[in-house]
């Protein structure tokens, strides 16, 4: 049981942002990489849990590496809460905004409800999910499926990033004890409703001329891992018809995958990760791998499109004299927020409209155990995980706003046990 | 001047081998990987150096990096001499005897001639030259370009290697002063002619029953990087129809250069490095950077092929709403070696076929400069730049036998100035 210190000013998303805008950045790929367990995550760790530790809020960090920032009530009892956050890691050459974004308007949004003065009949947690991207273990809302079981923990331990080393090596290395992770019900029975703020990952609202939209539900899917398996030569001495090259299958799978998705209406595939191995420039590689990030609102389309494709590779490698092979890595069903409390946070913020995202989140995972809902804001250029993804200052504090309005409403809320 | 020391044996070639198979090992593409100032190169280097003293032979490296190994005449005088060697380092994931054969064979060649009372007329060295895959730093036989001016300085002292670090800062970081290197006259003139022995990259020794090889010229072949610029973006958030996906045109571009390759005999077209940027599973690239390695005997069909490949990717990146840019990394126009000397070879080694090869060399380069010369080692696998290149035990040894026989050859003969 904490009682927050007052503070004297509320930050400003946009100066927090300013904070750790230095952290991160990538000068290769532009943007930000920062992977979980990197120097820059960590650094964004430590940051966060020195603003919320300022703010008062009792910080503990779970065995699954997620970050707690209570504001207890004056029951110190931790049941029912509302909780809101969003994630600190990024893909590599990332945007600035996409999870940070929801960690510095959670904080604000503190500040803000302090200066109402108001005082909790719930307890407010912020939470920071580590390894949401997936982008170096290549499993997305690690932390969240660790909370919730939805991923098993020895599976996760056995993880390895593209150096080879395993999750759980990795964990042990930064203080986190490898043998204690997975699912959490202590933790989890805590909870009463996750709220994430996030910036869009579309047009949606610009199209629409407003700031911040309510979210209604996350496009089911999957990544599955393609290994095209060819014949290692040399690039000078081995004639065009000898060969087995993996990289030519490996071009004709992923222009199948497009052509494939093109075909049906809300399919979206893509291959943003190749690694061909050896990977010199005067050597037929011997081997290729690719990665199939593919999401469909209908989750039988989904698997429908992934056997196709999966067929259509097969056909392609023999073709070339290659074969592959194909791995599932993850795979999310599309999952509707809970419709109870979408509509209280539309009676909470009438004017904001309501959108689905094609884009997964922790939200989307949690969303299976508590009611869960997401606030968007606005992207201009309808961009992210690249550099020019965008929130504008205004829009940043007026996201701020509104999820202080969210927590403030529900924050007065005490669930009826029935 | 120096005056060899008895040795009691000969070294074998498959003996020196093993004594170095340990070294640059890659568990994760198998085989080696012994790139330029790599712990495993530096490693090599010391080793050779270190053999070639225990024979009594005068090691220095020059300032471009190669070591020379000089066993001198009575009058000491260095010119006019006869010159074996190869290189060290691999490709990434290469096979064992690229490079390494050369070498080792040189060193027992010298063994065999020691053994054999020979007291050469002209003097002998063993050269060993950095960075022949251009694996690194993007160049191929960086080292041999150097001392011969083909490469100039400060093109070399600006190449990159994937990190980002300069040729200048590693070879600094690694003892050699980067602001010396350069065409090296002086060296250079102190050379007669230069025999490289290599394991054969092709399966035609195979195919003739035969252990060894005599080179007649080398496919010319050039290194081009294209760059697919593109629209980077969220995987799922953004539809198909919306995209500027450059790894969509990237695949069309490696299927075009495969097709047009195809279509030209003795036309050799290969992309085996790619490398998507940000590279992001759930993120759509912004950029594709892709190696175009190409080789023809003929030099105007090397020249419109390249010219081919650059619209076909122009018209595929435009279709996709992408650019592509193009440069040159090396061009090496077809090399045939010095006919007198390969007369001289076939007298001494009148068994050995005469063969081609599409695989670039040092001895290419020095080809321009003086008389020079190739001996081709049979690999049973045809296979090279991979873990299955191969050289049976008693084929190595038939080579040292035969580098032994031509090296007696040229050593008793001195230039006729004039």
């Amino acid at each position: 049981m904490t009682s927050p210190a007052t503070k004297p000013a509320t930050d400003t998303v946009t100066g927090l942002m300013r904070d750790i805008s230095g952290i991160g950045t990538d000068t290769f790929r532009g943007g930000y990489s920062r992977p979980v367990f990197s120097n820059a995550e960590t650094e964004l760790r430590s940051w966060f849990i020195e603003q919320a530790s300022r703010r008062g809020l009792d910080v503990t960090t779970d065995t699954n590496g997620i970050i707690w920032a209570w504001w207890d009530t004056a029951t110190g009892i931790r049941s029912d809460a509302v909780v809101t956050g969003s994630h600190l890691d990024s893909v590599p050459g990332g945007g600035e905004y996409d999870g940070p974004l929801g960690v510095a308007s959670a904080l604000v949004a503190v500040d803000i409800l302090k200066q109402q003065g108001i005082r909790p009949r719930r307890p407010l947690a912020i939470a920071v999910f580590p390894e949401e991207e997936g982008s170096r273990f290549g499993v997305a809302c690690l932390g969240s499926r660790l909370l919730t079981g939805a991923l098993d923990p020895d599976t996760a331990r056995n993880l390895k990033d593209t150096d080879g080393n395993t999750y759980a090596d990795v964990a042990a290395a930064n203080g986190q004890d490898p043998r204690f992770i997975g699912a959490d019900r202590t933790t989890l029975q805590q909870l009463g409703v996750f709220v994430e703020l996030h910036v869009e990952q579309g047009r949606g609202l610009v199209d629409l001329d407003r700031p911040v939209a309510i979210g209604s539900s996350i496009l089911g899917h999957g990544r599955w891992k393609l290994s095209v398996h060819g014949q290692g030569n040399h690039a000078g001495t081995t004639l065009m018809n000898d060969r087995k090259d993996p990289m030519i299958a490996a071009a004709k799978i992923m222009i199948g995958i497009r052509d494939t998705a093109s075909k049906y209406r809300d399919a979206r595939a893509t291959v943003g990760r190749l690694q061909p191995v050896p990977g010199g420039t005067n050597v037929i590689a011997s081997r290729v791998d690719l990665w199939l990030d593919l999401r469909h609102p209908r989750d039988e389309v989904t698997a429908a499109l992934v056997e196709s494709i999966h067929l259509n590779a097969q056909v392609i490698a023999a073709e070339e004299g290659c074969t592959v092979s194909f791995g599932t890595e993850s795979l999310s069903p599309t999952v509707h927020f809970d419709t109870g409390l979408r509509d209280r946070l539309q009676a909470l913020l009438p004017e904001a409209p309501v959108l689905d995202t094609g884009a997964g989140h922790d939200a989307g995972v949690l969303a299976g155990h508590i009611p869960t809902a997401m606030l968007f804001v606005r992207n201009p250029t309808g961009i992210s995980h690249s550099p020019e993804e965008l929130v504008e200052d205004h829009d940043a504090e007026a996201g701020a706003g509104a999820l202080a309005d969210v927590l403030a409403g529900l924050l007065g809320e005490a669930r009826v046990i029935g």
